[in-house]
């Protein structure tokens, strides 16, 4: 109880003097950062002060019929979001955006991240009269901005003053019925970058695959510690808390989480997995005849590994893209079966051949022992498995939910035992050192790899760190 | 914004220490409380400590399938409720039992009626932290409580406390993880009773008619000011507020809002409206030749001018049994279609006859034109109507949903020009005074006619008055 | 298997030249018939000659949402229907109408009544080619048309001469691309009839109930054995087969069947039933305080039973009118609390008192029980049961589906020993020898009784029979 | 009117004397082919003899909740079926397993192909009785197979005699109480397999990939002109009808309709693919920087042609893998919205860059022309288009769905016209003599191709062509 889940999310954010179908141009993009979150999805509509919210839980294609659309109207703007949270967090009243109706004025807000001192904000607003419903972060921060508002000029100093008491990492959009303000830790933990369409729309965006979507030219990443407003002058940015603190952007966005097709800092995710399929080819060479990736997101580094290495690149998988969360695993043999059903190999690229396999990561484990048995009841020789991440070894504070530590496979077992346990001829991580070398030239910096190195850029409640190994 | 909606709503509790299927008994519970509200309906389970949750816009019918229900689980306890709230209130967010997840302990709340001071309550809790997601009264009930809770030794000092703070109309159920507390108002605005089962689970619920839905048999009413509180020890009264005011049953629940197989301190509803039937036979005799009453409300009072005039009683109308919510009513003479698909004459039993015509009451008069008129067309000869109800002249600021003041056709018309708007040859109201009347010699005593008489039994602060005025 | 279910159904048919909204005539129309099967529905457009058809199972607010409705788009013409078959053939392809789709011209049926050589057409058609999806007697009478229709010059033509094959109970409609026909088998088992709306829409429909509730002025019934044939050119009537069979009405639709407020051959359903309960009054006379009827359809027969016996006419129960389809009865005492959540009794009207109960009939006695049971435990002193339909002792092969004969308590039991069964002081029966006082002066003659009396108008097959019996 | 609609679809049996969870392994198979078609899927359980079917237009995912999926319940042979049609016969009549319930039995049918003498069989069935209700060559076959029944000593000898009725393309399942009968036409245009899973249940598909779902192995292809019947004894092979034409197995089963992880006739689809990358790069050489796919089915292409050209493989596109049908493309530039938001460019691919883009093929050029757009705009210097298939020029009567001839781009325009409407730098087309190539060493044979030549194996009606081309 009272304890915040790990939440990993997208966010969505329209600005449209113009009215120029902010409700669709919402549902474009939680299409777009979908793969940001699959449990919940919403919509706030602002209509000339007026919010309009619909939210619930499922896909973006299932909670937003063209009813329920066309229901939200016109407006202004928009905020939307998108979220997969643990089964804890999974009820209604933790979708997103969170709107409070307040007399100082209503607010929708949209958040991505993990506050690290969730639980001692949330005790302390309790005790001073606060009531939560759900269990998420956004709740709280809805609390935390609506009493800095009590004493605010304007919302975006309520956004600046609450920054002094929110830690951890927080990309978020707060929509008020005359303004939208943007804002990001001052970390830059999560990803939030915006741009604008032809007609003059300006658009904010988890990522910027989500810009593309509705066809709006990417302006800027807001930057670590920045406030951006917009409203009907156009827009504005505070800075006061930009470069107070040293950049650290979430290395597993670059692995896994963010689309290939985003581009942040500079960065564009799809070249970073190249270069970390690149970097497991000079760290981890093995003589082979093939090398192919799991997909979606193994692939990419499955490529940097065969430029790299001058082995073939092959396609060993094929997936089922008709295997949706309904999907119901039937009989016994449910979790086999499931992998089978998802994942079929294509046998003549692997027969009788020596196979460097790349998946994004090795968690528990058990996914990457189905696969390798599936390659070698397909006939592969040899099997050298190449994780385009490094090990994870500590729980993260900051958003992505890497599940009890206890079951991190890494935490408890040497690389070669882990090797025998998924059945692997060979075994080779990615470097922790090489996470610096993924961003190329771009402007992304050191990323923050605490989840690998227990190196936190920010300072975690003991207690917090108890309860997390004790879980 | 920050108004209140008016509410009907049907509260539902279970206690059952042997864990006797309570989500079962809170549906079928639901179920015979559908009449007290059919926009949205929820429950809310403890099992041991821990509340699971289920409420959604809908009939319960539609909320509440199969796999929602068994996902419940089962528990120790339960709370449900059904709510019929205007459309500015019909949001997710306004759905009961509201839940509050507070570090002093989870709380499930279920309210009907309407406070007179919800608007200052609210500003009031804001200004020291509080903010709201939706419009309800029972929102801002769950934050007194939960303020009173941090200083009181049990839930029921809490409940009791806030008793001091909350004017008007409330028959509550509060639940939290060992206790459940069903509480009304010191005036009794609104019906709560409660029993027991065979097997010694106890029920609360707004109506006796949701007692003999699940079998169980009723062991009396909640009074007005009481406070009972059901835990694993059974159950104890606290009187303190009893008898303090005078009792003020709602005439209008009498009248039309209650299920005829209700009895409310000792008042057969059924009984009650042949009553009101029989004082308009005395008040407001005829010479005619059947007496028809519009199904369901108006057929009772028919019944009861009938036997007093000793004109034949007759069956005028019958009633479509499958038109519900979804109905779409298509075209253009929507309205028009809607009402003859709804109700049919039996024209052989009007045909060439002199007729009085019962209805419940008459709020705007556009239904009882289009009923005069189905009437005439089927070959009545005079249509004598007569309303189970006085004329509604003043908007009530306890729970029942008149409208905007303007609509309400007496208050702008008198008798004889409503005689004509809608039709009929005759016209006769319930006298104000027969009211008085209704209860029998049961122990409901005098009911809240405000609505007839604008005689509030609390103090209505003036600028709500104006807010309703203008509304 | 080859078996046809019976068949409980309503239909409708729509000509409007005007095309002037006939999707949503059918759509209103069918509500009205609901009564008459609530297990699947279906409407086929006809737009100038391209049949668009939306059916499946459900009812029709289900069934027919606003996307349905709109996609079904306009057209000249439309039939729909309701169905409630027994759980054999509760499948899609026996929905209706039955749509064919030949060279000599598409075709859409609906039809209500059972044929009594169903089984032997089906061999017959089978043996020279034709093949059956789903299991109504609608898709064999689709083939005697289809075939038919190959040497006729006209579909009535073929109408008519498939009469000459179809034997038993059929009231149905046949639209082809031009011309809608409407037809009744020579007994005139089933009803129907027709009338038209204020622009000039002809409207067909099973009762007048359906022409009430579209706003369509009755015309006439369509008499046994006749064809009458809708076109562009008006209305034509093709009498042959009239006058060439005694009349045989089935008396279950004037006691149960039918809705009250419908008028059939010039008989008031409603009167039918006061002239049932008066019936009674004069057979079965008895002593007691209140007269009560079981809702709905004993209510009428109740009425008539206290107007002729001058004893009060009380109201003994309320039926919950949100209890439909999918009610999930919880538990383990599933039917007995269906029953008790279905009807409460209104204990004031029948504490300490000798009641008179009536019901529309008693088929397998065990909701008679379970009725008899809740007045008992309400307090009444005496119950005397009477039934306004007589004891049914023989099966029906003209449409209403009685369930296994076995289980017909009358079949099985004496009339004292049904007494003592369902626990009443005292039974009365409909004398069927009274069957013929129920139409009054109305032109439906001497009803159809041979469930009660074993007299079948037809021939029916002794196979068939043995078949029945042995079920 | 009694025109056959082109029909791609999925045939999945299930043969389990064992009763080994049949239902199951028939939903997880037509995962496995959702592929073959998007519109409808069903399941036919034979459970000892009795038939139980589900069936729907839908996903497998929408269509089969876990309530439909256990109402099927348990059987000992499954026959399942997805299918994309067009909208023509786009009604539940036309979704498969089409069932028949005959007096000489039972029989349950999918069909996977396309009928060139359809129209006649139907002209003729119809003429002597038959009756259908939708527009699939499936209800025509189970009719031809119904009247052969009637004369044959086993539904293996109708089904043989059927083969001497049915012209063009069929590969099928046909399910009676005791039996599973798998036929393959004597060209083979459509793929058909059996394997076997451990326990001994047997398999047929359409595709191998389905076998590898339900964990079966593959035991080999159903040969042109075969029928394999299983029942208790097991498995018996009827090939009086084999090696009587040329193998005519479909070219563009091979290029893009079969999932690459197929094997059909020893030919895996993914290197026929490959194969044709090659042949591309070696007719349409070109200099270049990066050579692209669009996904999915380009990618192996793609991947064939940069290995055979030397040109390094790139990853250009990320395709959003949540729009499904359900998608609203909402407001007015609704079709180029769809392309953005299911194709994003990955634009530091292609930026700067001579790219080769390779597509499956070119059919209308509306998608050609907006993916070139998509690089243009992301930067790419020249777009070198290649398509793995040829032009096509000729309409498919075996089961391929061109759509209209008037809008195959290649049959109005030549290479040069087309290249420029799409703005490519350069185009090639596979070349036609090239097909004979893909099926490597297999024993696929060569190829029908006569969607690209106009050599068409079976006969056509000159009817049949005109009608075609007056479509």
């Amino acid at each position: 109880m009272g304890n915040s889940i790990h939440e990993e999310c997208g966010v969505f954010g329209v600005v449209s003097p113009a009215r120029n179908g902010v409700a669709d141009l919402a549902y474009l993009g939680l299409f777009a950062l979908q793969h940001r979150g699959q449990e919940s999805c919403g919509i706030t509509i602002n209509d000339e002060g007026t919010l309009r919210t619909h939210k619930d839980l499922g896909l973006v294609e299932d909670v937003f019929s063209r009813g329920e659309l066309s229901r939200l109207g016109e407006g202004n703007m928009a905020v939307g979001h998108t979220r997969s949270g643990t089964s804890a967090g999974n009820d209604h009243a933790s979708c997103q955006p969170i709107v409070v109706n307040h007399t100082k004025g209503r607010m929708a807000i949209a958040h991505n991240g993990n506050l690290v001192n969730a639980f001692e904000l949330r005790v302390e607003l309790e005790e001073s009269g606060s009531i939560f419903h759900g269990s998420s972060d956004a709740e709280i921060i809805s609390h935390v901005i609506t009493r800095e508002r009590m004493n605010s000029e304007s919302i975006e100093q309520a956004v600046a003053r609450s920054m002094d008491r929110l830690r951890g990492a927080y990309s978020m959009i707060v929509m008020t019925p005359s303004k939208m303000v943007a804002v990001r830790d001052e970390y830059g933990f999560r990803p939030l970058c915006y741009g604008q369409t032809e007609d003059g729309t300006y658009i904010i965006a988890s990522e910027s695959c989500a810009l593309d979507a509705v066809g709006a030219e990417m302006i800027r990443d807001i930057e670590p510690g920045e406030i951006v407003v917009f409203d009907e002058d156009g827009v504005r940015s505070i800075t006061d808390r930009c470069d107070k603190k040293p950049r650290r952007f979430c290395a597993f966005e670059l692995i896994y989480f963010a689309r290939p097709d985003s581009v942040i800092s500079g960065c564009s995710v799809h070249e970073a997995r190249l270069r970390a399929g690149a970097c497991l080819a000079l760290s981890h060479p093995v003589d082979a005849d093939v090398v192919i990736g799991v997909p979606d997101s193994g692939l990419d580094a499955a490529l940097g590994y065969a430029r790299q290495s001058g082995i073939p690149y092959g396609v060993g998988f094929i997936k089922n893209r008709y295997i949706a969360r309904t999907f119901i695993s039937p009989g016994q043999k449910s979790r086999e079966r499931k992998v089978r059903i998802k994942l079929n190999v294509l046998a003549k690229t692997v027969r009788g051949k020596r196979v460097v396999l790349i998946d994004d990561s090795i968690i528990r484990g058990t996914t990457s022992k189905r696969i390798v048995n599936l390659l070698r009841d397909a006939g592969a020789t040899e099997i050298h498995f190449r994780s385009a991440a490094p090990p994870f070894l500590y729980p993260c504070y900051y958003g992505t939910d890497l599940g009890d530590r206890e079951r991190l496979i890494a935490y408890k077992y040497s690389t070669e035992e882990i090797r025998k346990l998924i059945g692997a001829d060979s075994l080779g991580y990615l470097d922790p050192a090489d996470l610096a070398k993924l961003p190329g030239d771009s402007d992304v910096g050191l990323c923050c790899s605490a989840c690998f190195t227990g190196d936190y850029p920010t300072e975690i409640a003991e207690e917090k760190m108890e309860r997390e190994t004790a879980k």
